[in-house]
């Protein structure tokens, strides 16, 4: 098999858990199989060149933070290569520019055009490993971009596209995707497997177990993927398109995020446009709406309730007071802080007993549902921040997701 | 004037000193040159690269170790191009590559093919001053590559001859050549010029102001330069071909090296080869010999004395071991440490006045004379180390070179 493999920070953190990645990646060359590794910058390092891009000047250049953010990863690639070395394994280090990463031209979050590999099958007909530089690429014009945070999962997954890999792992410092986060759920399981879709709903809720992004192209490409640990061989999950147990499994997993705020937009003319105006001029904005709820009111008015992340809310007043100007008498309030409760799973939608079941369990719980909201495979709640993590128990216990 | 100057890794060792780097450059700016900055990596990188691979593999594969150590030098640029926008001064990063630094593909010790200068000229047509990354370039091949200790001095001069710019200033951390060292000879003077092949031999003598590489490459090519302070605007020294002294003053510098180890090979047959072979051999194993002294024994034998590193010693012992095999009867002693004294200047050969005030002041100061070698603009004198700081100090005093 040829297998493309992730490790992200953490997993390289230091000289000894670099030589451990050497070390893993061998077990699998000697398993017969083609191996080609991605890698981030050790942890810490990203941030330190940021801090001392900041001491120099509030506003760095797009083009040069490119320059030195892709430092990290070059640092990383030529130690693993080395570690590689050292246990007798042929490899060869390449950034992300020499491993055909051609993206668009935005610095700082560029967008994949196309991998070509370059040379790596070339390089993996000789016996070698590859060390691919995650997060990195080049544009049209060969200048040095990067993806973004989580740049580095996206890299791997949209790699083992561009190579035709039989199967990309991503190896975490977590040993799957969980019914819910163990920290606050102590009987949470690990999944055996998982939908891309139902993977996206988790991480975006806040099981920050991957980017949405990556998770969102494997989807789009249909590149199934392994989230394991780095520390040990236990399985993993694995997502990917056809899951085995798919009619059987309503709820596959409760997630949480804590860092919402829920803001109310009231007194808005019930007209066609009225709602896109809204929420375009927070598009245009950067700010990422989530839970949307909406009500006609008194006297054809609308008003909107929605959540957007803590820390977009000041770029969400400025852009509504600018948007709402136009529509006499409306008005924008911040209400305060909320935490969203998710249940998860695929098919769920038709099976209104889901809801019922958690809508029930919360209610006996003595916890408030003051949003809801629903897609195709989720259910979720905005409630009190100080209720989530007992809500996340209680969805739990409510769909018998802890260990069988 | 186009004018393309270094910064070593003391001047860019921290955010701060950037800034200061960045405010010199404008400065030239606002005098109306156009600039072209060549910088190394912030003191202490390169060390903490080289012992993070150290600790993953005892030798490194060198082609990793480029990948690696570019890293250090691809900060830089970017910091210092950022510190320079922070000023309002238009500036863009080059990394060697794309300087057009083209090497032979010897990792680690690449030697220079080409300068393009890549799309430079053009980017200072645009009012922008760039920011070129030291020490690094690359091979036919595309793959990175080093060019050695000292490189960015060669960087800075190969790039000034490749651009064609007017002048190339090398800023070091001392405010000039001075005609000893100051901290051995309290009034030492700096010099206004020197001639390059004075420059070479003071550097190749122990004052390491610069590496004798980049010397050389700008004695052969031409390129004017002046070494100078980062951290105050006073003139330098000015190293050319042309120098308007060049028949009056005879000693230009006295310039000492304790790092010399004196080896002496004796009962060699003296016949045509046999001392070839000798050298051969320290060649081969890559030991830089430096003074060498021959005498005729009785019975026609020789011996011969020179000195080496004493890094080498253990080297040079090995290789002469096998090499002297063959000669029956003859043997190697390391005979220990010695230091080398040298007084240089232009034309001092015609005056055998030189030689004989230096060896009449050292014999004056008791200082015994162990070894003696001479070049076209050098004498150099072997002697205990322990008087080499007082050989400086009476062989300065004796040629007058303190301040007038």
């Amino acid at each position: 098999m040829l297998i493309v493999e992730k490790y992200g920070g953490t997993s390289v953190g230091d000289v000894d858990r670099i030589k451990n990645v050497a070390l893993r990646v061998k077990k699998g060359l000697d398993q017969g199989h083609r191996m080609v590794v991605v890698v981030s910058a050790r942890s810490g390092v990203t941030n330190e060149l940021i801090a001392r891009a900041k001491a120099i000047t509030p506003e760095p250049d797009e083009r040069e933070m490119d320059m030195l953010l892709t430092v990290g990863e070059q640092e990383t690639i030529a130690l693993t290569t080395m570690a590689l070395h050292a246990l007798g394994v042929p490899a060869v280090s390449r950034t992300g520019h020499r491993a055909g990463f051609r993206t668009d031209g935005n610095h700082l979050r560029a967008r994949i055009k196309e991998i070509s590999g370059g040379d790596i099958h070339e390089q993996l007909e000789q016996g070698k490993v590859v060390v691919v530089a995650g997060f990195q690429g080049s544009s049209p014009e060969g200048e040095i971009t990067t993806m973004g945070r989580g740049g580095s999962d996206l890299s791997a997954i949209a790699l083992a596209q561009g190579l035709g890999a039989d199967l990309c792992r991503i190896n975490t410092d977590v040993d799957g995707v969980y019914t819910a986060d163990p920290r606050i759920v102590p009987d949470a399981r690990k999944l055996d497997e998982l939908h891309y879709e139902e993977m996206l709903e988790l991480a975006s809720s806040g099981s920050k177990v991957m980017q949405s992004r990556a998770v969102e192209f494997a989807s789009k490409f249909n590149v199934p993927f392994e989230v394991r640990s780095s520390f040990n061989d236990n399985p993993g999950t694995i997502v990917k398109e056809e899951v085995a147990s798919m009619e059987d499994i309503l709820v596959n997993g409760v997630a949480v995020d804590k860092n919402q705020a829920r803001i109310g937009v009231g007194n808005l003319p019930d007209r066609p446009g009225a709602a896109a105006k809204v929420f375009q001029s927070l598009s245009a904005a950067g700010v990422l709406v989530d839970m949307i709820v909406q009500n006609i009111g008194s006297e054809g008015r609308a008003n909107i309730t929605f959540t957007v992340p803590k820390d977009d809310v000041f770029k969400a007043e400025k852009a509504l007071s600018l948007a709402l100007a136009e529509f006499e008498g409306a008005y924008a309030k911040t209400i305060g802080d909320i935490a969203k409760v998710s249940v998860v799973g695929l098919g769920m939608r038709s099976h209104s007993g889901v809801a019922a079941t958690l809508f029930e369990a919360l209610a006996e719980a003595g916890i408030n549902i003051e949003m809801i909201t629903t897609s195709e495979i989720k259910i979720s709640v905005g409630i009190k921040p100080a209720q989530a993590d007992d809500a996340v128990r209680v969805a739990h216990g409510a769909f018998n997701l802890g260990e069988s």
